[in-house]
């Protein structure tokens, strides 16, 4: 039996990405979100409020970092999203997080996060609100790689953020294999 | 140690989405997409290149449904991504899903999957292939709600795309709580 629950913008999984840039100083922040995908072969889409100071940023350096949290940075990636860095500009302090300039674009990398882009701005939409990034590099922990140089999930656990219920999960069982299970119908 | 992968669109974890649509003479069909998330409180946004079905579908009928995959219905799921309506027009037929037409837009809701947006189309952009649909009602299976009638991820198995290794996965051990555990460290 199916139900109405009206409108909303339910889906599953989300992400959790953290978004690195500089402010025109080179001080760094960091926000959480939820609302990104990929948008081309090399190219990721967020959707970030102009309110943030993120994109204040990311307007004026012209690149931003994308980091994928991980189980072992929930605590942290949650707070960058609790607290604004326009009312606690070095809110970053906090975290315990070690950042380093990265060198393909003028936007920080989070040493503790295991995998993350790094972007050069391609264009904000100040009506959708989508900000578009090529990402000109991976930057990844070699602990998160197999022995041929693969991202490999059963060293590397990014989180999936529960839209309705507000929880962090981390990946659970292989299910199936993309490209492949499907092809089984097509007789 | 880090290591540079260069320039890939990485992003863990990606949902796993399937987009309902009629042509012009009611015939349905569906594809998978990855690429996809939320861009408003009741808005989504999808990442469809111009030559699937799917899109000439809803540019005609100017709405589309998004169903969440889950657990049980990968076959199926990988299935209408594998196989193009372009060239196998009665491809669902072969997925042994059940249609029902919205009562709100001009899109199929497939019955066997327990979460789908019924969305009107906002607009599609020719340049970044970006869909964007206004949720006008979520559809779900009472059976996955818990008993306050919110989505409760004990009973529902939504699956996750991993972009790098094509697998699907489940969602595993909850490790956190967002807009909570952040505030430890707020001090």
């Amino acid at each position: 039996m199916r139900k109405n629950l009206k409108a909303k913008a339910y889906m599953y999984p989300l992400p959790v990405l953290i978004v690195g840039t500089y402010d025109e100083n080179g001080v760094p922040d960091a926000m959480n979100a939820a609302w990104g995908t990929i948008c081309d072969t090399a190219q990721v889409a967020l959707v970030l409020s102009a309110s943030h100071k993120t994109v204040k940023n990311l307007l004026k350096t012209q690149a931003f970092t994308v980091g994928v949290a991980d189980a072992s940075n929930v605590v942290a990636a949650d707070f960058v999203g609790v607290v604004s860095a326009n009312t606690m500009p070095d809110k970053l302090e906090k975290t315990g997080w070690h950042l380093q300039k990265s060198e393909f674009v003028n936007a920080p990398i989070i040493q503790e996060l295991p995998l993350v882009l790094e972007c050069k701005l391609v264009s904000y939409d100040t009506d959708t609100e989508i900000c578009i990034g090529e990402v000109v590099n991976v930057s990844v922990d070699e602990k998160i790689l197999d022995e041929k140089g693969k991202v490999d999930l059963t060293r590397f656990d990014p989180i999936c953020y529960d839209c309705s219920g507000h929880g962090y999960y981390k990946l659970g069982e292989k299910v199936g294999n993309a490209f492949s299970d499907g092809k089984k119908l097509n007789v």
